[in-house]
Parts: C-alpha cells; sequence; structure tokens
C-alpha cells in the first residue's frame, strides 16, 4: 500500500492549519479515522490526533508500535504516542489536550460520541480547564472534497484497475451461476488486480433482486434472460472506487433494453451537468428529469451518487434539494459516482454507475466499460 | 441469510422492557446498527428504532422499503416508517418521539454523536420538550452479551464452518504463494461455506510481518521455514465468528516449535480460567502468567480476547485490568476469543485463536481445528 509522501501529507496539514486559524482555534482533536489518515498517512483501526499550531500528536496503541515509529520517521513533525497498557485512548487525548489549557480546542461534533465527549470534558474540567470543547463540523471533510494530485492520481488508478476487474467478470454472469458465486470471484480478481479489499459487500442481484437497490448477493440461482445488477468496489492505497453495470443473461428483452437505454442516458445527462461550480441538486435533477421524461420518475428511488475517497461515502451528496439543507457547490478535483437506476418490484431493475472527476470545464470519466453490453 | 423468528425476537424486546423499567424510561432511542439487528432482526446500513412500553417504531430508508415491510409483516408489533424523500433520520427521529413528550426517553451515549444530539435536542426544546434526552450506556449491548439459544445455535454453526474452512486452507499455505493470494482463497472459501462475508480483513502475515500484530495481507513471498498467522473470520446469519493459527513452511525450526506450543498452552489455560462469574482480566491473566513465566512477557502485546456476536468485537474485553473500570464477570452464554501471542519485531510471531462459549461449570471450544501443525 502506498502511503502519501510527506510533501504531501505537509500541503494538507497546511491546509488545516489556515482553516483552524479561520475557525480562532488553537487546536484540534480528530477522531474521524478516514480524517486521521487523510492528514498523516496512518491507516489503523483505532488512533487519534492531535493537531495544534505547533505539533502534531498522533495516539496509538501498542499493536501499531511499529507503523507509529514509521510514521514518525517519515515526517518527524508527527510526535507518536504509544498507549501504556491499561489507558485507554481519552485518557490520553487529555494528557495531549492538557497542556493546551486556555487555547480555544476543537473536536468532530459529526464523530465523536456523547459519551466520549463527556469523560473529556468531565477530565479537563477535573484538571482546572474553564473553557469547553468547541465543536466543530466538517473542516477535515471540507478539506477531503477537494482531491491533491496525489490523491487524483490514486483515483484514478484504482478507477482503471477497477474497470479491468468488469471486463474481465462481466461476461461471466451467466444464467445457472448463483449470486454469490459471481461476486466471490468478483472478490478474488480485485484481490489479484491489486486493491487491498473491497469498498464493500459486492451486489450481484439477480432477476427480481434487481428491484432491490439493499440486496446483496445470495444463494439465489441467476435465470436465462435476467437483469443482474452487479455493484462492486475496491480500496487501493485506501482509495475507494464504485462500478456497476446491469447485465442481461441470454437474450435482452424490449422491455429490458428500454430501461438499459433510459439508464444510461439519464446517467449521461448528469455527466454534462457535472462542472466546478454547479450544485450536486442539479446533477441529481438532470438524471432524475430524464428518466421522469419516460414515465420513470417513481422507478428511480435513490439519489444519483456521491463522493469517493478515502471513505466509500463521503461529500458531496448528489442527490434531490432537501429541506432546510444547501448542499455546497462542486469544487474541481471532486471525485464522484452517477449512478441513477430505475427499480421495478417483482420484475427487476437496472443501475449503471461511473466514478468522474469534477474539473473547471466539466467532468472526465474514470472508469471505462461499454456501458449496456 | 436466517433472521431470528418473532418469538426470539419478542423474548429479547421484553428482556430490553424489563431494563427500562428499572432505569424509570419510558422510550429508547437505538441508533447502534447492531442493536437495532438485534432487537427486530432488521439488518441494513442505515436506520433508527424507537422502543416504547406500548410500541416498536422501527425507521429506514426507501433502499429498504422491501425488507423494512417484510419485518412489520412477520412481526406485527413493529410499526414501520419509510423516510420520505429529502427528509432525514434525525428528523424522522424527532417526529416518532414527538408524541412521547413527558416520558423519560433515553438515547444511547456511545453511538449517538455529539452533532446528532444536538440536533434532537435543538428540534425537541423547538417543539415545546422542556425534558433533556436521557444518556444511557450500553443497556442492548449488556442484554447482547447473554447469547439466546438462537444465536448459540448461530454461532455454533458459523464456528464449524470457519474450522472446515482452515482445514481445507492452511494445507495451502505454501512457501512462494503471495499473502494476498492466500487471503483471497480464505474469502473465496468463506463464501462458499454459506458466509456472508469476511468478519474482517483477512490477516496473512510472514516472516518478520508475522510480528506485527496489525498486518493485513500484501505482495510479500512468502518464504521456506516462515511462520505464517493466518487470521480470518465469517459473518453467518449476521454473527461473527474469528480463528487464527500460525503455520510454518516447510520443516519447524526449534524457536520456532517453542513459541508455538509456549503461546497454545497459553491458551489452554485461559480457557481453564474460563466459566460463568470468573472475571475477564483473571482469564487474560492466566495466558499472561504462563507466558511470561517462559520469558515471553514482553512478547505479549495485546488482549487475550474479546467477545464476539452481531460485532466482531463486542463485550466482554478479556484483557489486563484497566485503571478505573471494572469489566462484569462472565456470563454463562457469552462467546468470547482466546488469541494469546507472542510477537519478535524483525524475527516473526505466533498467534493462536479460538471461539468458546461461557457455561456454568466452564468453557465449551466453538471452533474445532488441531493448534499446532
Amino acid at each position: 500500500m502506498r502511503i502519501a509522501p510527506p510533501e504531501v501529507l505537509a500541503g494538507r496539514l497546511d491546509r488545516l492549519r489556515r482553516v483552524l486559524i479561520d475557525e480562532a482555534l488553537g487546536a484540534l482533536v480528530v477522531t474521524s479515522l478516514p480524517n486521521v489518515a487523510y492528514l498523516t498517512g496512518f491507516f489503523a483501526s483505532a488512533g487519534v490526533l492531535l493537531v495544534g499550531a505547533d505539533g502534531v500528536t498522533l495516539i496509538g496503541d501498542s499493536r501499531y508500535a511499529e507503523p507509529l515509529a514509521a510514521r514518525t520517521r517519515d515526517w518527524p513533525v508527527i510526535r507518536q504516542m504509544v498507549l501504556e497498557p491499561g489507558v485507554s485512548f481519552d485518557a490520553a487525548v487529555v494528557s495531549a489536550v492538557e497542556p493546551l489549557a486556555g487555547r480555544r480546542v476543537g473536536f468532530e461534533a459529526r464523530h465523536l460520541t456523547v459519551a466520549r465527549h463527556h469523560y473529556l470534558s468531565r477530565a479537563l474540567a477535573a484538571r482546572g480547564w474553564t473553557d469547553e470543547l468547541v465543536a466543530t463540523d466538517g473542516l477535515v471533510e471540507e478539506l477531503r472534497t477537494t482531491k491533491d494530485a496525489w490523491e487524483v492520481a490514486r483515483l484514478k488508478d484504482g478507477a482503471a484497475r477497477l474497470s479491468e476487474v468488469a471486463k474481465c467478470i462481466l461476461p461471466k454472469v451467466l444464467a445457472g451461476r448463483t449470486e454469490a458465486d459471481v461476486a466471490a470471484e468478483i472478490e478474488t480478481e480485485l484481490r489479484r488486480s491489486g486493491f487491498e479489499r473491497p469498498a464493500f459487500d459486492t451486489i450481484v442481484a439477480s432477476g427480481p433482486n434487481a428491484a432491490l437497490p439493499h440486496a446483496r448477493a445470495g444463494d439465489r440461482h441467476i435465470g436465462d434472460g435476467e437483469l443482474v445488477v452487479v455493484d462492486f468496489g475496491g480500496v487501493l492505497d485506501g482509495y475507494c472506487t464504485d462500478l456497476t453495470r446491469t447485465v442481461v443473461t441470454g437474450r435482452t428483452g424490449t422491455r429490458e433494453r428500454e430501461v438499459l437505454d433510459r439508464v444510461a442516458e439519464a446517467q449521461h445527462a448528469a455527466f454534462l451537468a457535472v462542472k466546478a461550480g454547479a450544485a450536486p441538486e442539479a446533477v441529481d435533477d438532470a438524471a432524475r428529469r430524464h428518466l421522469a421524461g419516460h414515465g420513470l420518475a417513481e422507478a428511480f428511488t435513490h439519489g444519483t451518487g456521491h463522493g469517493l475517497g478515502l471513505e466509500i461515502h463521503e461529500a458531496p451528496r448528489v442527490t434531490r434539494a432537501r429541506a432546510g439543507h444547501v448542499e455546497p457547490t462542486l469544487a474541481a478535483g471532486s471525485v464522484l459516482t452517477l449512478e441513477p437506476g430505475a427499480y421495478f418490484p417483482g420484475w427487476g431493475g437496472v443501475r449503471i454507475e461511473d466514478d468522474v472527476l469534477v474539473t473547471e470545464e466539466g467532468a472526465e470519466w474514470l472508469t471505462d466499460v461499454p456501458r449496456t453490453l
């Protein structure tokens, strides 16, 4: 797994420090693990980061002593703190934060639980703190929305490999096989192609199951002439890519052909609406209006897409307008999925999904596989 | 995937309602997804449950309309609420909770984030609520610690299948293959054996990588005469099982044999310490003392085990005593891993892990594979 080099990490840290100045914060306690990985290159199942004006402290447990030491060696700005046996992460956060008394220290309100917040607040008050920790909302997530060049390279590499996996696998989605069997072959092929792991549970949904956007892959034997929604993704160097094709086994019926074409057109309409400065809701609307124009408004039951990066679902959300919420406009350097679908309970469904990079002028496809077979 | 039948779910709900009475709560907002699945059989990537004295409301989004309807059909005590487009989960929770004004309504402080708590509190206050939501700590998790008969059957089935996967795969951990290749074969075999998915990223750590408890599986080619830690698990009917063996490729050296034997003995010592009423710390101590008696105290860098169930890591924690924390004593019906290890940076390491059921008299092995090969 490739980890961003120190100069790239330093750029991210600089951007965050400017945000902290704007927010009048002296430090930020980062408890979201993808945010920790983004800022430090430390990928772990547990960890906390404290970013101050003059130092960065990365807290991990003894299982990760070796990668923690490696992070400090590669990028000495990081001070590592390995948990002593019997000390919790939150107790370590208190020790790391304590010397900052008098500064405004932020925490990530979207991630810190009420129980952890309560512990930290009480422990700091017991040490004489009179100021409360300051709730912040998505500061690092917002930085992550605009991918840097290193990230774009990872995502392009991932999308290219994912496209090759699709080309290898889709011809093998055949009547008689079980959904689970196809899913297992996809996941094997993901590993062979260099992905660290699937980005989510692979979906192979055939026949009536194709009408269920939540379906996974089960024991069902794929039938002849059926629609099969195949939705899978891989994690490469920590970055997620995501692709869906809908295959017809055997001969394609008229109705199946019709729905496939309309969904592919809706995806193209969404693609044409993407550019830096566009509202995500307008991109969703482009796909939705195309489907509605063909009587498929009711059949499209989910949003058009989502951001991709260290998480499989991240900002921006490409969905319908929501009451009381304005999604920020798209930024050049964002990477997102475009995945309209149409579902008919009892009959089947179609979804087509690709990954695109937002540019100043429009968008660039990252995945590259024929849309209808 | 098998889902617990209504009479089993009703038993769980009864136990929770008794807890709510003890806590003087009129209702509980359940936001932990494993807790939602435990109480309702609804497995989803998003959802909220409201448990009151006289009704249960399950909130899901439109992707899950079909399984939500199925839950209500199978078990009519559940009232389903499918999110309208543009309505957030938290807005739906407010509507569901609003009629309960005047009752003490609890929330799960370990799971609800500060941001969501803030939203709920403000929205309810705006609707005239004068009472605050009440923080609760692990009420459903504590019920989950004691598995019911239906759960024990699932975990036994999973552990038996996982043992068969191990017997099939371990002889194929051979010099010349890459770690990632072995991991891919394990995950394929998990699917073939009926598991819904791997319970976590499969670990195949060879040679010096075997010294890193956090290692996954990479491009490294396994060498001859090396220790290889193979740690994998599967999810069956929603329940996680977990197994580790350490294989030596080629001839087993004296030092490798010695460490393997000591770790296997430490695991056995832990097993003998397990019974209903025992302190988890005493189980950890049994393994730790055995290793310390052979000069391996420093080499054992993590805890002895963890509970298994709907999550791969759940209560009880079988670790060293922690300052200011007392882990509840073991209960008959708990399922946990016993997984001591010994790690030597630069040289390699050994971990041996099995799953056991706690009984009144002692413990019962659930996984069954020779410990040293």
